[in-house]
This record gives structure tokens, sequence and C-alpha cells, in this order.
């Protein structure tokens, strides 16, 4: 396996022929009545339970999509809900990923000034050296909130670097109104977003960061819901990996979200989370597979990766 | 005790005559070595030992600092460090501070899109409802990352209302480079932290926000070191409450951070972490004090009291 994250990835989009990555948002009260039912009544206040209904939720999902998806995503706020039993649980799920061969994003969006961001940065990429810990494992990569600039991003990009991971800056998101605080705009029109992508691809750019497929380890988010404004950000800068939330239950198309893709189709990772995790909710699966969640989940990301071919 | 954030906070400066707050930013290897030293030899490894220490070393200090300051800070970095475990102590902390007495920050700069924000406020400021942590209690308010406009911050101020609890947003940084983000500026030279400062400042201007005695429970964080560009906020924002960090470690001074204070010496937090936690490394205090840390810290915290009292 290649040292270098953007080539990980680069390996990771090819052999599996897509971009697509899925994102796991567990909700407790959404999750299959199956994974629920053979618990206690009162599972959402057994935090023990709760998690592990997660846990199992989880890792039979990343066994489905493992081999159709080039990389998955944890949301770790659906984790902090369940205090540090959810951190644990986010960490085993990590590592469970991990051992499937899954590029695992970390979608964590830490940031702060830069004496804190080094012990963040650590905190989320270095894998623990502590006794007992010697299984866990942190995500190949963790996305980053850039707001304090390059002092609050170096800290980050350097441990990426060490520990042969990466990081994705959030440079524009893809909320309605987002665009008031990120397309806030100077004088000649530039916006802030571009601003900070600047900055990003600035440290991305930087030749140690390079591996030897051409890209950075230090990316981009970028809302695929935006893809029109912020198409330029593709051709401005072409070593860096954007990941593209936004597909889906967000609204986003597959023609939105292809456009960042570099000509060879790499460069993109575009993220599905609620439109796959929770396809069994949808009429459209049901009336196939009826309570056979994996089926629907399996036949979704399926779906999902046919959609984006298509739209290459 | 009133149950708004806002109204807590002025009896707290109040009572204690002071705005300032102690930040702990707990780093194992400065620890003083009575606290470290009738542990194991490999400690640090050991994740066990590490987090009693961090236990140990906070919540002493917190018995120290309890008398003399308004609130206290705690920067979950630090404990994010120590995976699930370093959490679990955050939160053990955050409950001995309450049972202090004190008003508790959890720095914790949790921001996403308005979905998952909704999950994050609920993990960080609902104590939580699960069986066998009926003694937990999450922080009185917590710092929150607005990059992602209003609807991103909403959410956090909703469950802050619901729980009488409060937010910080974070509206300009205290490193020097900050500025090429949030200094970025329009055409009327008005720049993006005010941008930003203007979404903050429309959500904590609400009514249903505003306490008794006239201050909201959303208040932002802007630093300490940039007091003379941004002295307009307090003028534009006077029911806001202003967390300051970059007093004390990181330069600013008493008379730059008291400027963040009404008329009536409300308004205003003033946060000095390193600089007093760390106090017994200190020549100054050394010299007085010897090995018995923990007069070190109390001498710098009563010594910061007086500072800012002279500068109000």
């Amino acid at each position: 396996m290649a040292s270098h994250f953007g080539d990980r990835l680069c390996e990771a989009v090819r052999s599996k022929n897509t971009p697509l990555v899925v994102g796991l948002d567990p909700v407790y009260s959404r999750l299959p009545e199956a994974i629920r039912s053979h618990r206690e009544m009162n599972d959402e206040f057994d935090v023990g339970s709760a998690v592990d209904a997660i846990f199992d939720f989880c890792t039979r999902t990343l066994r489905i999509v493992a081999p159709l998806v080039s990389a998955v995503k944890l949301n770790i706020a659906y984790f902090e809900k369940y205090m540090w039993e959810g951190v644990e649980t986010y960490y085993s799920i990590v590592s469970e990923a991990d051992e499937l061969g899954l590029e695992v994003i970390g979608d964590v969006k830490r940031g702060d000034i830069g004496h804190t961001a080094k012990i963040y940065a650590a905190a989320h990429l270095q894998n623990p050296e502590f006794a007992g810990m010697e299984d866990i494992i942190t995500p190949d990569a963790i996305t980053v909130n850039g707001f304090s600039g390059a002092e609050g991003i170096i800290p980050f990009a350097d441990v990426a670097n060490e520990q042969g991971k990466g990081v994705f800056v959030w440079v524009r998101a893809s909320n309605p109104t987002a665009g008031v605080i990120q397309n806030f705009a100077d004088a000649e029109g530039k916006k802030m977003y571009e601003k900070l992508a600047d900055v990003v691809g600035e440290i991305a750019d930087q030749n140690k960061r390079i591996g030897s497929h051409g890209y950075s380890n230090v990316g981009m988010v970028v809302g695929g819901t935006t893809a029109e404004e912020t198409s330029l950000l593709r051709k401005r800068f072409d070593k860096v990996w954007f990941l593209v939330p936004g597909y889906g239950s967000q609204g986003a198309s597959a023609v939105d979200c292809m456009r960042f893709c570099n000509k060879d189709g790499m460069g993109a990772l575009i993220n599905a989370s609620r439109s796959i995790i929770y396809a069994y909710e949808k009429p459209q699966y049901r009336d196939q597979f009826g309570d056979n969640w994996e089926k629907c989940i399996e036949q979704a990301a399926i779906d999902a990766k046919m959609d984006l071919a298509k739209a290459r």
C-alpha cells in the first residue's frame, strides 16, 4: 500500500472504478428495526446498547460497501452524542474500516490556533502509542476547519506528512446560506472562500506534500451544491483532491459533483451519506428488498456508483 | 442560580469582582513533578495513569482558582489526545468545576452544516440522559466555529436556549496570521470577521436569547491581540459577552483585553491559560514558592486579577 495518502486515493479510485465515498452518520432512531429489536426497550438511554447497535450497523454497512466504494467517511458528531463511549466506538469503526482495506476519512472539522491545532492533529492523525490501544488506528485523513488561516492548517498538514496521511480543509460548505460568509467578496469580486482556497492551495502545492501520482495529501472540502461557482477551483488547483459532500440527500446531482474530477477521473471523492445508509427507508428499495436492509444499502451504493459513472 | 447563561456570567463577574477566566490546557509533560513522580515511569504511554494525573492536576487547580475567577475554560484538544479516555476525563473535570460553582466553558470550536450542528449541539450542551451518566454535566457554554453561517450557528444557540446554557462563536482569532482570512475586506473596507459578527449579532440580539441583565446567551470569541481593530465590536454589540483569549502567553495586555468590557465592567471574560496553570515553570514564582506549584498557580491568578483590575 502506498504510503502517500494522495497516491492511495488514486489507487483506490482506479481499482474500485469510482470516486464514490459512503458517509456514516449513524442516528440510533433510524437504524434498521432488526438491529434495534433484539436489544432492550430502553436502548436509547442505555449507552452501551446504543453504541453496540451503532457499531453493529456500521460494521455490517462497511462490509457491504467495501467492494463498491473508494473510501468511507465517518462524521464524529454522531458518535460524540454518546460521549466517550461514542468516541471509542468511532475509533473501533475506523479500525474495522481500515482492516477492510478502505481509505477512512474522519469528518471532524477540527480547527484552532496553531498551538492547539498541533495537539488536535496529533490526537486525530497519529495512531495512539498507549498500552492497550495497539489495535486502534486513526483515520487516513481528517477534515479541518481552516478559519484561523495557514497557522491553523500547517500543523495538520505536517502531521499528515509524517504519518502518510491526509487532510481536507473545509473551503466551501454545501449548506444554502454558507455563502453569506463564504462568498463575501472583495473589491475585485474575489470571494472569501477563494482566498481560503489560495491559502490551502499554497500549502498543498509544496513539493514535500506531493505524491508520485502528482496529488497532494492536502485537499479541500467543497460542497457539490456549489459546483457551478466553484468549478474554477478544479482548474486552479490541479494537484488537490476535492472531497465533495452534498450528493444525494442534500440535492447535488452526479453532474454537479463529477465536475470536480480531473480529466483522468482522479482528484475528487464524491460523498453520499444518508441517501445510502438509510436506503431501507425509501419505498424504491423497500418494495424490492422488503426488510433486507443490507440489500437496500448495497443497491443504493450500486445505483449511486452507476449514476456517477454515467455523468463522467 | 440564574437559569440564563448571560445572567449567570453577570453574577459571577460581580461576585468574584473580575472578568478573569482560567483556561485548562493540560499537557502531561508539563505537569508538576509532584503530580507525575508517584506514578509509573512509563506514564505517558499508560493512558490510565496519564489521564489520572491530568484529572488530579486539573481538579486541584480548580480548587485553587475557584474563589478567584468568574469561570474556567477547558480546551478539549488536550483531552482528545488521550482518545476516549481523555474525553471521559474532560467531562469528569467539567462536572467537578460545576460542583465548585464555577461557570464552565468547553472550548470545543465545533461547527458543521445545520443538520450536523444540531447533533454537535445536543452532544456538547445537553446533559446526558444515559443510565450510568447521571453525574455527568456538560459545560455551561461551548465555543462554536461559525464558518458555515447562520445555519451552522442557530442550532447551537437554540439548544443553549433550551438548556439555560450559552455559546461563544469564534469571530476573530488571536493568532498572528488569522487576518489573512478574517480581515479579508469588501469594496467598502468591511472585513470578513465583521460580516461574521453581524450574523452572530443578529442571532444574539433576538429577544428570546436576552436575559434579565440585558445580555444574550450567544457571545463571541475575539482575540485580545486584536483589541485595537476590534474595539468597534464592543460598541456595536452591546448585549454580547466577549470571550477574549490571548491575555498572558499570547501577548495581549490587560488594557487590550479590558477594552472589551462595557462601562459597567460586564460583557467580557478575559482568558489566561498557560501563563497561570504553568506558573510554577516561571522563575518569578519558583523563587518565591519553590516546589509548591499550587501556591505558584494561586499567586499567578491573583496577579492576573490585579493586573486586569488596574486596567479597568
